[in-house]
């Protein structure tokens, strides 16, 4: 039995189970994504308020047999929250769902619904002077469902974690519209398997995540920012060790950059502070988050130094105060929008054993260079192994000029990455951009595993059908 | 169809893929669990040296449907190593898969084969100057591949997570002989599905770890332990609050304990030093592991005396040599011996969230007092919401008077946890001991969910029958 489209005869379905203002207009934000690579489609959209709801409308769609999109802030970058081609489907919209349902401060963690906003779930734990570290980009629109739902990382990886270790426990519908409440506050629970990291990830195709309880932390005494020039990325690496040693758990970020990147910035956000004189090729951003008793600007002085002695750096920045280091991040995180502007050729989300970084980074450098004329934008979470491994146009030349050569950049970094036994998605997940991607280099018995689940939990696969998995016509 | 026994002509099937000295004897260890309830069997024990060895006997299982019982240190205390009735299964040990395959300093993790010791991975990062932080009483024993089936936890927990969270990647042989090699460097990776935490914390009953990567962290610079009186446990938890914010993350532990774990380290190792002129009726151990620059008794001081303002604290011993933290520590770790040698009537390993402690204490202390003359021994892993509440006969009374009342203590313990939304099996699993335990007081939901997952991966159901989930009699 193949899928169908949502139509009004199905909306007519969900009336029963929904109040009339769950039912929204086909605004376009429902059917645009960041990078533009595709319109989406749906027949009807709704936004449910309650988890009973939710699970009404998959009751309904497992029924009806329509597809099912699952929809946080639409903020992905690899296509997970659009279904381009295919049966229109019920985009199912958290934006309803939005509430801290309860902050537990004593016990440093919250309940939030899946549609809440990052920097509100932020927010919230400031408020009870404590953190919520998960941090990317797109904070202010990404909501939590969506972020656990692709397991979202961003810049305090290294201290903290991904979105997956982030979270407790989390309540979800599964696809015959059962509701699953896992929405455990307890930090250690060894009752069974763990079906919680199952579906934080699986990108909206095993189920739709309601609420989760989300881990807080204190906040760190003093906090810490430098910059410092390293010779190459693998003295970024020893001097990552040597702060480990100075200061283990104490280091929030720490982030490298290229030369490329403070060229993107001045010529494309020139009211960026460029923080050197003269741009050195690699440098990186070390934030610390301290306890009590230690001061951070004393203490980036003394790893550099150590650094210094180690033939490990050769020039740095300390901030000297909060609009340093608030300069000092700008840096950092304008970087994306500066290559934005530029506009990539082809953009890679990698990661690599930490150990392979210098060698992937020469080797990618290598082959792109050879395949023409380039410029390579690397940066990103050293810490983590995870770069953004970008390539552009050579100046003076457009993006349209390479359209046919994006597939062999591609391919070229992709096949690279593989050979180091790395990942061609840190980050941002599968979702549609890289479904070829991972029947590519995935492990073929994961591969197997996978289909098999999502069989099991989505027999008729009407979940988010075509992201992460390619659509198996069902038939049974 | 059923499942059959180990044969001696099982035994024959597998003389092509293994050799000779992988067929062992069937001694004692093998067959034993250390709480003595339960006698194993085993038709045929084999200990292979490759994961290639393992693939062949699972898949000889397989076709043959003969169970099998995947044997790490044998330590687990929830019966999971044995199989007590049922026929005779292979006995699958990974004694002979020791080595640690590899160490990556700079990448701050190590791979072990399954039957690694726990010790000997300790020993593996210390000699890089790093710390595998997961350690447990039975270190000296316990194998790599149980402690990640178990998903197990201990002292370290509060500031360095579980096995599960320790763990980068496994290879594993799943229940058809097939090998997946997610034996993954990377620290993200987000492409598909969690398979790696769904099989860590099956207890081998979906698969066989035959090797993992795991984390190491830099070596604390400076460490420090204190041992502080709590007016209660509300007191303990506001007295961790506090210390979070002195210290962040900089807590490696916070134990809980009462006078009676005292009494009966007095009464039954009378050798142990007790810290205490008068024993205290509610005290903790802090343990602290610093960066540099900041001195581990000073920050306990700061604490005691940010305690003492508070009223939290109304005396302390801070450890002011290495002799004396390794006497503070003896007290928390030969508890359990103490314990063992007054022998309870019955042992809870539990977990509620934090902020529900007090009130399971004390009303946990209520109902047993109610059913009879017991003693109460409650001390744990209070940061992690932790506790092991064990019920001991009243003085002078021997364990056997109390038999017929120990099914009631668990009973009302385990109702209040769940009452508490806490968790009947915190760290130890559920083995066989706990199966009824989690068909009682598990989400239906997850239960339903479970044995799908069970089906889907063992469908002749040859893995560790009987633990985690009632044996389903395969049949198709």
């Amino acid at each position: 039995m193949t899928l169908t489209a949502a139509t009004p005869a199905f909306a007519e379905s969900l009336r029963p189970h929904l109040p009339a203002r769950a039912f929204r207009d086909p605004e376009p934000r429902y059917l645009e994504e960041p990078r533009g690579r595709w319109a989406g489609q749906a027949g009807v959209i709704v936004a449910p308020e309650t988890t009973a709801q939710v699970a009404a409308v998959i009751r309904a769609a497992a029924e009806a047999r329509v597809p099912v999109v699952p929809y946080g802030g639409g903020t992905g970058l690899v296509g997970g929250q659009v279904m381009p081609d295919g049966p229109a489907p019920v985009l199912l919209s958290l934006e309803r769902m939005a509430a801290i349902r309860a902050v537990y401060p004593r016990e440093n963690l919250l309940i939030a619904e899946a549609g809440a906003i990052l920097s509100d779930v932020h927010d919230a734990a400031t408020a009870e002077q404590r953190v919520f570290p998960l941090s990317i980009a797109s904070k202010g629109s990404a909501r939590i469902g969506g972020t656990l739902a692709t397991n979202a990382g961003g810049v305090n990886v290294l201290r903290y974690g991904n979105a997956r270790d982030l979270c407790l426990g989390i309540e979800a519908v599964l696809p015959d519209g059962r509701i699953w409440n896992g929405l455990s506050r307890l930090r250690k629970d060894n009752t069974g398997y763990d079906l919680r990291d199952l579906l934080i990830g699986s990108e909206g195709t095993l189920g739709v995540i309601t609420a989760a309880t989300l881990k807080l932390f204190a906040q760190p005494a003093a906090e810490g920012t430098a910059l410092m020039v390293v010779d190459s990325p693998a003295a970024a690496l020893d001097l990552l060790a040597l702060a480990r040693d100075h200061l283990g758990e104490g280091i929030s970020a720490f982030e490298l950059m290229h030369r490329t990147g403070l060229q993107f910035l001045a010529e494309t956000l020139p009211d960026i502070r460029q923080p050197f004189a003269t741009p050195p090729e690699w440098f990186v951003l070390i934030d610390l988050g301290l306890a009590r008793g230690l001061d951070p600007a004393e203490a980036l002085e003394r790893l550099f130094g150590a650094g210094l002695e180690a033939g490990l750096v050769s020039d740095g920045l300390i901030a000297q105060s909060q609009a340093q280091r608030t300069a000092f991040w700008e840096v950092r995180e304008q970087i994306p929008e500066a290559n934005r502007r530029i506009g990539s050729v082809s953009s890679h989300d990698i990661s690599v054993p930490l150990g392979a970084i210098p060698d992937f980074i020469a080797r990618a450098t290598a082959r792109i260079t050879g395949l023409g004329e380039f410029r390579v934008n690397c940066f990103g979470h050293l810490g983590d192994g995870n770069l953004h491994f970008n390539v552009f146009p050579a100046p003076g030349r457009s993006k349209a000029t390479y359209a046919g050569q994006r597939g062999a950049v591609q391919q070229a970094v992709h096949d690279l990455v593989h050979e180091l036994q790395g990942s061609i998605s840190a980050e941002h997940g599968i979702g549609r951009l890289k479904v070829s991607d991972l029947e590519r280099y995935g492990d073929p018995v994961k591969l197997e595993l996978m289909r098999s689940l999502k069989s099991l939990f989505d027999p008729a696969g009407i979940m988010n059908p075509g992201a992460v998995l390619r659509q198996i016509q069902a038939s049974f």
